[in-house]
Protein backbone atom coordinates (compact mmCIF):
# COMPACT_ATOMS: atom_id res chain seq x y z
CA UNK A 1 0.00 0.00 0.00
CA UNK A 2 1.21 3.07 -1.00
CA UNK A 3 -0.87 6.24 0.34
CA UNK A 4 0.46 9.73 -0.84
CA UNK A 5 2.52 9.49 -4.03
CA UNK A 6 4.63 12.81 -4.65
CA UNK A 7 4.83 13.20 -8.21
CA UNK A 8 8.75 14.54 -7.81
CA UNK A 9 9.40 11.32 -6.31
CA UNK A 10 7.85 8.75 -8.18
CA UNK A 11 10.43 6.73 -9.82
CA UNK A 12 10.39 6.00 -13.52
CA UNK A 13 11.18 1.48 -14.47
CA UNK A 14 12.51 0.90 -17.93
CA UNK A 15 9.77 -1.24 -19.58
CA UNK A 16 11.81 -1.45 -23.16
CA UNK A 17 10.45 -0.68 -26.26
CA UNK A 18 10.43 2.96 -25.59
CA UNK A 19 7.59 2.88 -22.28
CA UNK A 20 8.40 3.18 -18.89
CA UNK A 21 6.34 2.75 -15.58
CA UNK A 22 5.88 4.92 -12.46
CA UNK A 23 3.66 2.88 -9.77
CA UNK A 24 1.72 5.38 -8.06
CA UNK A 25 -0.81 5.21 -5.25
CA UNK A 26 -2.48 2.29 -4.69
CA UNK A 27 -4.38 0.06 -1.97
CA UNK A 28 -5.17 -4.07 -2.42
CA UNK A 29 -8.15 -2.85 -4.60
CA UNK A 30 -7.13 0.18 -6.67
CA UNK A 31 -3.89 0.94 -8.46
CA UNK A 32 -2.76 4.20 -10.03
CA UNK A 33 0.37 3.89 -12.48
CA UNK A 34 1.66 6.57 -15.42
CA UNK A 35 3.44 4.19 -18.87
CA UNK A 36 5.22 7.08 -20.63
CA UNK A 37 5.68 6.25 -24.51
CA UNK A 38 8.20 7.36 -27.05
CA UNK A 39 6.84 8.19 -30.48
CA UNK A 40 5.73 4.96 -32.47
CA UNK A 41 6.13 2.72 -28.77
CA UNK A 42 3.72 -0.10 -28.32
CA UNK A 43 1.84 -1.35 -25.92
CA UNK A 44 1.50 -5.13 -26.70
CA UNK A 45 -2.40 -6.71 -27.08
CA UNK A 46 -2.15 -8.55 -23.77
CA UNK A 47 -5.29 -8.95 -21.09
CA UNK A 48 -5.87 -9.52 -17.32
CA UNK A 49 -8.74 -10.25 -14.97
CA UNK A 50 -8.44 -6.87 -13.92
CA UNK A 51 -10.59 -3.54 -15.13
CA UNK A 52 -8.84 -1.23 -16.42
CA UNK A 53 -9.63 2.58 -16.81
CA UNK A 54 -6.82 5.22 -19.34
CA UNK A 55 -6.43 8.26 -19.16
CA UNK A 56 -3.98 10.70 -21.58
CA UNK A 57 -2.06 12.99 -19.48
CA UNK A 58 -0.20 13.72 -22.84
CA UNK A 59 0.83 12.90 -25.77
CA UNK A 60 -1.47 10.93 -28.50
CA UNK A 61 -2.28 7.32 -29.02
CA UNK A 62 -4.55 4.92 -30.94
CA UNK A 63 -6.04 2.49 -28.59
CA UNK A 64 -7.54 -0.95 -29.77
CA UNK A 65 -9.72 -2.77 -27.40
CA UNK A 66 -10.54 -6.48 -28.87
CA UNK A 67 -9.88 -5.35 -32.57
CA UNK A 68 -11.82 -1.76 -32.34
CA UNK A 69 -9.24 0.98 -32.84
CA UNK A 70 -10.20 4.62 -30.50
CA UNK A 71 -8.16 7.45 -31.57
CA UNK A 72 -6.90 9.18 -28.10
CA UNK A 73 -5.91 12.73 -27.41
CA UNK A 74 -5.15 14.54 -24.11
CA UNK A 75 -7.85 14.24 -22.04
CA UNK A 76 -9.99 11.38 -23.56
CA UNK A 77 -10.48 8.24 -21.16
CA UNK A 78 -11.39 4.50 -22.14
CA UNK A 79 -12.44 1.56 -19.68
CA UNK A 80 -11.46 -1.74 -20.83
CA UNK A 81 -13.97 -4.70 -18.76
CA UNK A 82 -11.32 -7.55 -17.17
CA UNK A 83 -10.13 -10.24 -19.86
CA UNK A 84 -10.69 -8.28 -22.81
CA UNK A 85 -7.48 -7.90 -24.81
CA UNK A 86 -6.42 -4.54 -25.27
CA UNK A 87 -3.42 -2.51 -26.59
CA UNK A 88 -2.28 0.87 -28.05
CA UNK A 89 0.41 2.70 -30.36
CA UNK A 90 1.59 6.19 -29.45
CA UNK A 91 1.05 8.18 -32.45
CA UNK A 92 2.82 11.44 -30.56
CA UNK A 93 4.86 10.30 -26.93
CA UNK A 94 3.02 11.41 -24.39
CA UNK A 95 1.77 9.61 -20.80
CA UNK A 96 -1.17 7.12 -20.18
CA UNK A 97 -2.80 7.46 -16.51
CA UNK A 98 -3.71 3.33 -16.33
CA UNK A 99 -5.89 3.07 -13.01
CA UNK A 100 -6.66 -0.74 -12.12
CA UNK A 101 -8.75 -3.00 -10.14
CA UNK A 102 -8.24 -4.67 -7.72
CA UNK A 103 -4.24 -3.83 -7.65
CA UNK A 104 -1.48 -5.27 -10.01
CA UNK A 105 0.05 -7.11 -7.28
CA UNK A 106 2.73 -8.22 -10.70
CA UNK A 107 3.56 -4.55 -10.49
CA UNK A 108 5.36 -4.97 -7.59
CA UNK A 109 6.68 -7.85 -7.20
CA UNK B 1 -21.37 1.87 -19.04
CA UNK B 2 -19.93 4.53 -20.94
CA UNK B 3 -16.43 2.60 -23.09
CA UNK B 4 -14.84 5.90 -24.30
CA UNK B 5 -14.89 9.41 -23.19
CA UNK B 6 -13.67 12.07 -24.83
CA UNK B 7 -12.40 15.38 -23.01
CA UNK B 8 -14.57 17.73 -25.88
CA UNK B 9 -18.40 15.91 -25.17
CA UNK B 10 -17.44 15.43 -21.30
CA UNK B 11 -20.11 18.08 -19.72
CA UNK B 12 -19.56 19.70 -16.49
CA UNK B 13 -22.58 19.01 -13.47
CA UNK B 14 -22.38 22.10 -11.37
CA UNK B 15 -22.68 20.85 -7.46
CA UNK B 16 -22.53 24.08 -5.95
CA UNK B 17 -20.21 25.91 -3.60
CA UNK B 18 -17.47 26.60 -6.76
CA UNK B 19 -17.69 22.24 -7.48
CA UNK B 20 -18.10 20.81 -10.86
CA UNK B 21 -18.10 17.32 -11.66
CA UNK B 22 -17.52 15.68 -15.15
CA UNK B 23 -18.53 11.87 -15.71
CA UNK B 24 -15.69 9.73 -17.51
CA UNK B 25 -15.52 6.52 -18.46
CA UNK B 26 -17.02 3.87 -16.52
CA UNK B 27 -17.87 0.36 -15.96
CA UNK B 28 -19.88 -1.84 -12.99
CA UNK B 29 -16.04 -1.66 -11.56
CA UNK B 30 -14.56 1.38 -11.62
CA UNK B 31 -15.36 4.78 -12.52
CA UNK B 32 -13.35 7.98 -13.62
CA UNK B 33 -14.65 11.70 -12.73
CA UNK B 34 -13.30 14.92 -13.08
CA UNK B 35 -13.89 17.47 -10.04
CA UNK B 36 -13.01 21.06 -10.52
CA UNK B 37 -12.56 23.28 -7.67
CA UNK B 38 -12.66 27.21 -7.54
CA UNK B 39 -10.05 29.12 -5.15
CA UNK B 40 -11.46 27.68 -1.57
CA UNK B 41 -13.64 25.66 -2.88
CA UNK B 42 -14.55 22.52 0.01
CA UNK B 43 -14.98 19.06 -0.75
CA UNK B 44 -16.66 18.47 2.47
CA UNK B 45 -15.50 15.44 4.62
CA UNK B 46 -17.56 12.06 3.54
CA UNK B 47 -16.58 8.75 3.58
CA UNK B 48 -18.00 5.96 1.16
CA UNK B 49 -17.63 2.27 0.54
CA UNK B 50 -16.03 2.45 -2.76
CA UNK B 51 -12.05 2.70 -2.89
CA UNK B 52 -10.98 5.95 -4.25
CA UNK B 53 -7.59 7.33 -5.98
CA UNK B 54 -7.43 11.18 -6.37
CA UNK B 55 -4.69 12.71 -8.97
CA UNK B 56 -4.16 15.98 -9.30
CA UNK B 57 -4.80 17.26 -13.10
CA UNK B 58 -4.21 21.18 -12.01
CA UNK B 59 -4.19 23.33 -9.17
CA UNK B 60 -3.23 22.67 -5.69
CA UNK B 61 -5.24 21.16 -2.59
CA UNK B 62 -4.77 19.93 1.00
CA UNK B 63 -6.41 17.07 1.16
CA UNK B 64 -7.44 14.79 4.47
CA UNK B 65 -7.96 11.69 5.35
CA UNK B 66 -9.07 10.78 8.90
CA UNK B 67 -8.25 14.26 9.94
CA UNK B 68 -4.60 13.93 8.41
CA UNK B 69 -3.48 16.73 5.68
CA UNK B 70 -1.45 16.39 2.66
CA UNK B 71 -0.49 19.46 0.23
CA UNK B 72 -0.91 18.13 -3.41
CA UNK B 73 0.47 19.56 -6.08
CA UNK B 74 0.09 18.73 -10.08
CA UNK B 75 0.41 14.89 -10.38
CA UNK B 76 0.71 13.81 -7.37
CA UNK B 77 -1.67 10.93 -6.10
CA UNK B 78 -4.09 9.65 -3.38
CA UNK B 79 -5.57 6.42 -2.18
CA UNK B 80 -8.59 6.68 -0.10
CA UNK B 81 -9.43 3.08 1.27
CA UNK B 82 -13.13 2.74 1.68
CA UNK B 83 -14.89 3.34 4.24
CA UNK B 84 -12.48 6.43 5.03
CA UNK B 85 -13.29 10.49 6.00
CA UNK B 86 -11.81 12.53 4.04
CA UNK B 87 -12.42 15.81 2.13
CA UNK B 88 -9.91 18.80 0.79
CA UNK B 89 -9.85 22.37 0.13
CA UNK B 90 -9.03 23.61 -3.17
CA UNK B 91 -5.84 26.07 -2.45
CA UNK B 92 -5.25 27.05 -6.38
CA UNK B 93 -8.33 26.73 -8.76
CA UNK B 94 -7.91 23.70 -10.29
CA UNK B 95 -9.08 19.74 -11.42
CA UNK B 96 -8.77 16.61 -9.20
CA UNK B 97 -9.36 12.83 -11.46
CA UNK B 98 -10.96 11.20 -9.21
CA UNK B 99 -11.17 6.91 -9.61
CA UNK B 100 -13.27 4.54 -7.44
CA UNK B 101 -13.97 1.07 -7.26
CA UNK B 102 -16.63 -0.14 -7.97
CA UNK B 103 -18.50 2.83 -9.78
CA UNK B 104 -20.62 5.62 -8.18
CA UNK B 105 -23.86 4.53 -8.98
CA UNK B 106 -25.30 7.30 -7.25
CA UNK B 107 -22.97 9.74 -9.61
CA UNK B 108 -25.49 8.09 -12.79
CA UNK B 109 -28.84 8.12 -11.02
Amino acid sequence: MQTFSSQDQAQWIELGGGTRRKIRSYNGEIMLVEVNFDDGAVGSDHSHPHAQISYVLSGEFTYHIEGKAHTMKVGDSIVVDGGKIHGCTCVKAGTLLDVFTPMREDFVK
